[in-house]
């Protein structure tokens, strides 16, 4: 059978089959290197984080790992760690603050989750080129040392995604 | 200067205290073992599981590592491994499901947290026992043969916690 004899209905000289090799596996779409390493923290947003941090010391034994205010962010966070990862909690400590205006909207509860990743340049940019929309054009400094950037939830089915480099 | 001399105004002989040493640290609140011993997985609640996994495996290169229908739940998740965790991607089977109202009310996005520990039903005493609202009275299965229980987001600071044991 002759590579053209071979080619199903519909199927053209795309890139991906640009050889002509009619063992060809399809491609389907893109593979790429797993870019996430860890969940590096769910992050939630409380009103009262003293509150919160007493509810997962005496209900789980969790206790603070790092506390951090974060100017730019308006918020102070409380990091518990687990296993390698965080849970975050997180308050507003102004009222522009963006965790103020989703306490507001939405109430307590889940607000993000950060995948940690080796490089967050490349994973953004791998994002931004698949079509998707971010909040943060380029990395920028987050908590405890880290390089951040946020990724809007509307091309990501409704998750605030961070993407955190140690 | 006397141990009775040494008390705080309001300070007695609670059982914490008991001994009357004027030197023993407050007692703020129990203290117990960590009892979350992973983020076991992060469930998304989203209306096409098809398009979330390809979303996943495109932009993070992450990919299933397990999918279930959860008849009781009335869902189907994919499990995206990520280091011990997973991202649990979730979409109702039926429009009764929990998460078929969630996606109704609320849209896209964070639902829940499990987190893992040893010992489920000892997990969800302790939460019981300090006045908290459970959604399951006892442990039951769950997928991949785990014991789950969850707790209601009313008392977790509007956080649907599962409780995981492997």
């Amino acid at each position: 059978m002759s590579p053209i004899a071979a080619r199903l209905p519909g199927q053209d000289d795309t890139p991906d089959n640009a050889a002509g090799d009619p063992d060809a596996a399809p491609v389907e779409s893109p593979v790429r290197e797993p870019l996430l390493t860890e969940i590096d923290h769910v992050a939630i947003a409380v009103h009262d984080l003293g509150a919160a941090i007493d509810w997962y010391r005496e209900n789980f034994g969790a206790v603070v790992d790092h506390r951090e205010v974060v100017e730019k962010d308006g918020v102070e966070e409380a990091l518990l760690k687990v296993a390698e990862s965080y849970v975050q909690l997180l308050t507003p400590v102004r009222d522009d603050s963006p965790v103020a205006k989703y306490l507001e909207k939405k109430g307590e509860g889940l607000h993000h989750i950060g995948y940690r990743v080796d490089d967050c340049a490349a994973a953004l940019e791998a994002i931004k080129a698949n079509g998707g929309k971010v909040i943060d054009e380029k990395p920028r400094p987050g908590s405890r040392g880290t390089t951040v950037a946020f990724v809007h939830p509307k091309t990501s089915f409704g998750t605030l995604i961070e993407l955190v480099q140690e």
